[in-house]
């Protein structure tokens, strides 16, 4: 309901509130009072209301400079060749589709646009998130979906982990195993030690086996204390053992019901109990962009990436050359994005992905 | 049988490793070639071999003046009315007893030295602890017994948590619900919590408790999705929940057969989930030294501190002006303490307490 009432304030006649450049003092200002790329420029609809949300651009001059007399959308899509979307908040919300996505995403391909989904959840795999979609009755191929689970493959496979002839350990559910599967790289773990305890009666050991060569740590519901000991043997005894991350977020949608504890939290136990950094392999890291940059040969800077995170997608799209897009459908409050806290800017935000096609609906 | 010979050596005529004085290099060096308290005054075995192991003093002028004529172990017991004593690593090994511990712990006592035990152990209460004191021969007062399950309710006690009229969460053992229980704080979680999962069915929020004004985090065997879901929920969506950790060890000894994954991992946890820092009531923050000062009238500087951990026990030393030093019985190896990478330096070192006796024996 919230989001279709969004949905008519972007098509009313009311000034939207959307696409507003980031605040960053040190930076040019707009030479005018409107900074909103849905400022109203086709039906005359700049001026008064808009000004009051005016904002230097933070990353861009190019942009600042630009935006002024023209038609933002249009300009943002002249420059756009490939959208990357994060999933959950952007797409949809725990198990909801967000109301008008399947449209926009038909538009995009009709004008021609690429499209991908990057999604730091790693409970599923590609072929996973295939099905959700399916059953969203959103069609997309699987190639277009880059879940932090193909991540940690696609990175062993980077590193050519298998010619190790080791065996990965999983804290973790089974999108990480099917990802493996895929590339032929042994593991264990998993969803399998989800009942798994500890004795501890004295002298007693957890045995573990020296043949780990990197614990790939995910988002896990069935998280115990035998794994994070398992995984803590291997990360400190086994020498080079490699530490994966899918992702480190805090929050993330399970239900969209209410915030829940995200593979932040798996991810400090064992950065609790190691001492040891992870490599990071989803979002904000640069591994799943710079893929797709290579596999599918198309231009840094012509690529938009959207989400509904600041930490995440947003900073994602800034260490990674990309342009960016904030969506405020899913964590990121209005007011968080513009508090003076907030040093994480996007180039633009919007409602929800309808605003890209505000006049059209 | 490794301790045995150790003590043999500290006995021996053989030159001592121990109470070696740490490395700093923009402090003053010591005059002389040794530093070591063991440097074998008694026996005029000072000289060559020990001058190898000669490092400037880190912290006390007074000590590197005064250490190089004198007969170090009586020096340090005179400057020294209070001992305090980490347990695990110290006085024990997960359940077995580092042998020789009970005699030095009498002829400390007949010097007329003041004992406390203070552990980052918080499984256990004080009155649990004095069992397993009990059970491995050892004579103390529950009084003498600091449990960081302890130090978290003198925490609460101090802050007047009890006038709030809020309730504590638990992630953590049976140690913390008896110590609440002894101050009349309201407390749920903890064991209770051991087996309980989530549902995930869509539009399923997890209720809590809107009253909770902490949560403490404390190890726990039993550690589950659930809990850290709840302790996300109060400490994010209470205002001002407060996050209190009874300690952030790495490792810790459930058993004597290997390291364990400690309350790092749980504190980890949900530090990864809430990005929020806790207040640490264990070692190395102040909480439990200031309580034993104000309680017991001691002066600071004439307290020792005894510990196997060089970021806990000796830096709790460091922090709170006490005289520290590190026993090798433990978790820190000579290397790991002698390494360039280590910037945390104990005043001195011991193979075990036992060599606080070695002429003795
Ligand atoms: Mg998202
Ligand atoms: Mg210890």
């Amino acid at each position: 309901m919230r989001l279709s009432a969004i949905h008519m304030l972007a098509a009313s006649a009311a000034p939207v509130r959307a696409f507003v450049a980031s605040a960053a003092p040190s930076v040019a200002r707009f030479a005018g009072g409107s900074s909103g790329i849905f400022s109203g420029a086709r039906q005359g609809l700049r001026g008064a209301v808009l000004a009051s949300k005016a904002r230097p651009v933070s990353r861009t001059m190019r942009m600042a400079n630009s935006q002024r007399l023209g038609d933002p959308i249009g300009q943002m899509m002249d420059k756009t060749d490939v959208f990357i979307f994060d999933c959950d908040g952007v797409i949809w919300k725990g198990d909801s589709l967000i109301e008008g996505v399947p449209s926009v995403l038909d538009r995009l391909r009709q004008a021609g646009k690429r499209i991908f989904f990057v999604t730091n959840n790693s409970t599923k795999s590609r072929k996973g998130y295939k099905s959700k979609f399916d059953s969203l009755g959103l069609s997309v191929e699987p190639e277009e979906i880059f879940s932090s689970s193909f991540a940690a493959a696609a990175y062993l496979e980077q590193t050519r982990f298998k010619d190790t002839g080791k065996k990965v350990y999983i804290v973790g559910e089974v999108g990480i195993e099917e990802e493996l599967d895929l590339i032929g790289v042994p593991h264990f773990g998993g969803p399998s030690d989800g009942s798994k305890g500890v004795e501890l009666k004295p002298g007693f050991a957890l045995p573990h086996d020296e043949n780990v060569g990197a614990v790939v740590v995910g988002f896990d519901r069935m998280i115990n204390y035998y794994k994070i000991q398992y995984a803590q043997l291997c990360i400190n005894e086994n020498p080079g053992c490699e530490f994966i991350a899918t992702n480190t977020d805090a929050v993330t949608h399970l239900t969209d019901a209410q915030e829940w504890a995200g593979n932040g939290a798996m991810v400090g136990a064992i950065k609790g109990c190691t001492g040891v950094e992870p490599t990071i392999v989803g979002k904000p890291g640069p591994l799943m962009i710079d893929y797709i940059i290579q596999k599918y040969n198309v231009e840094r800077s012509r690529i938009c990436m959207v989400g509904d995170r600041l930490d995440t997608d947003v900073l994602f799209g800034a260490n990674n050359g990309l342009m960016s897009i904030l969506t405020l459908s899913g964590v990121t409050t209005e007011e968080k994005l513009l508090s003076p806290e907030n040093k994480i800017n996007p180039d633009y935000y919007v409602n929800s992905i309808n605003d890209f096609f505000p006049f059209y609906t």
